[in-house]
């Protein structure tokens, strides 16, 4: 990754190129989902549970007191909320109960620590789990010593678990990602940060998940509008960016 | 409206009829929008305002310190965050500046009293205006005197200063809508309030403005689930009822 081809590209956007001539950011950033993974939200059963878990991004800024299932105030402002908002109104039929759990700060073997409430209790039928960047940005300032090892090791053991007490759960991992020239990303991420992504990605596969690709998708989006348009720090990101993150957790279960 | 008839829709819904049968919400509630109405955001200019005012179901428990654009604590968890986030996604490159000032409990005399500070200040290219259910519904309780008759005649007077300070503005106005059987809303409203929504019609076609036709929809959204899963008191709409409204809303203007 490199800021001055960010620039460039963001540069060529705004100027003669023209804007109508750049692709839709999702279509293409984001291949077509391989047909098993498509159409999760239309399989879903009639009081299926859905569970968003994660760290600060997914927890978005919501209650932690009651934590109630289909609840604004109990899903924060992030893209849980608008995917959930968006899953409630298409899929009103199925009656579906659907819970935000991030908390902020998680790293991957924080959720283990709460995973027996904080999942296997609401018995979710579909989990999405977005979790690694504060595995790797904790490290940045010395207060916090794991590597991407035992990220992956940590994640693999978390979702051999899940599928022992979940057998028919729906998976769904989101790429961890991060946003160079933004106010808390630097050069000094990189490539560091990129085997974390990679680690996620290894997961998605080993435990035949759906993979959310956050990390194309917001290259992408920095050729419709600089980085800091969709994340002023580059991890969290603006309702501009959480509605991509939104528009993309959908398309990829539809 | 007839609360036995919703009851008959629902369970025909849910029972043999089969939801396949039903066609999409607002395919079935929203006809297609006159072509000059179509195509309004993509025709907005960059870094054009959009404000979304009225009252509760606006405000959605907003802050109002700061009231900033594209943020979202200052947009609350209704159906003008759920716009917004999806318009600044999508339409990116335009750097579009997009205000929350809905307030809870207000009439549309009360959107007059502030309008210089909360409408004229932010130089809105594209105004949306949802308003109309408390003048009604704090007349029952004996606490508000106003008639259908002041309320058209105070949005006409709204609408023709509006025009007056920003002639190139383009106008929302979206149907104030109850829906029956659920916990606010009784027999009493009907045919009383009806007499509003079509006030609100008519404003709208009077100042050339794009109409919702919110009560169409959420009479529709009753075939998929039943009233309280779309709005708990039938007045304040779940995350359901917003994603729904924001969808239409969106579906309107592009």
């Amino acid at each position: 990754m490199n800021i001055n081809r960010r620039n460039f590209l963001w540069s060529a956007a705004s100027g003669t190129v023209g804007l109508a001539a750049i692709p839709a950011i999702l279509s293409a950033s984001m291949p077509t989902a391989p047909k098993k993974q498509k159409g999760i939200l239309s399989s879903l059963n009639k009081g299926d549970v859905i569970l968003f878990q994660g760290d600060s991004i997914t927890d978005a800024g919501r209650e932690k007191t009651k934590q109630l299932a289909n609840s604004p105030g109990s899903f924060g402002s992030g893209y849980a909320f608008l995917s959930a908002s968006s899953i409630l109104n298409e899929f009103a039929s199925k009656e579906l109960s659907i819970y935000n759990r991030g908390i902020s700060g998680n790293k991957v073997f924080q959720l283990a620590d709460r995973w027996q409430k904080d999942c296997f209790d609401l018995k979710p039928g579909l989990l999405s789990i977005l979790i690694g960047v504060n595995d790797f940005w904790h490290t940045l300032d010395g207060k916090y010593d794991g590597t991407v090892v035992k990220y992956e090791n940590d994640f693999r053991q978390l979702l051999t678990l899940t599928k022992k007490m979940l057998p028919e759960v729906k998976l769904v991992i989101c790429e961890p990602f991060a946003v160079l020239g933004c106010s808390a990303v630097n050069e000094n991420w990189f490539p560091a940060f990129d085997s974390y992504r990679i680690a996620a990605k290894k997961m998605a596969e080993e435990f035949d998940a759906v993979f959310i690709p956050y990390q194309a998708i917001f290259d992408e989006a920095q050729k419709h509008a600089p980085g800091k348009y969709w994340t002023g720090d580059g991890v969290h990101p603006s309702m501009a960016g959480n509605a991509l993150m939104a528009e993309a957790w959908i398309k990829a279960l539809k």
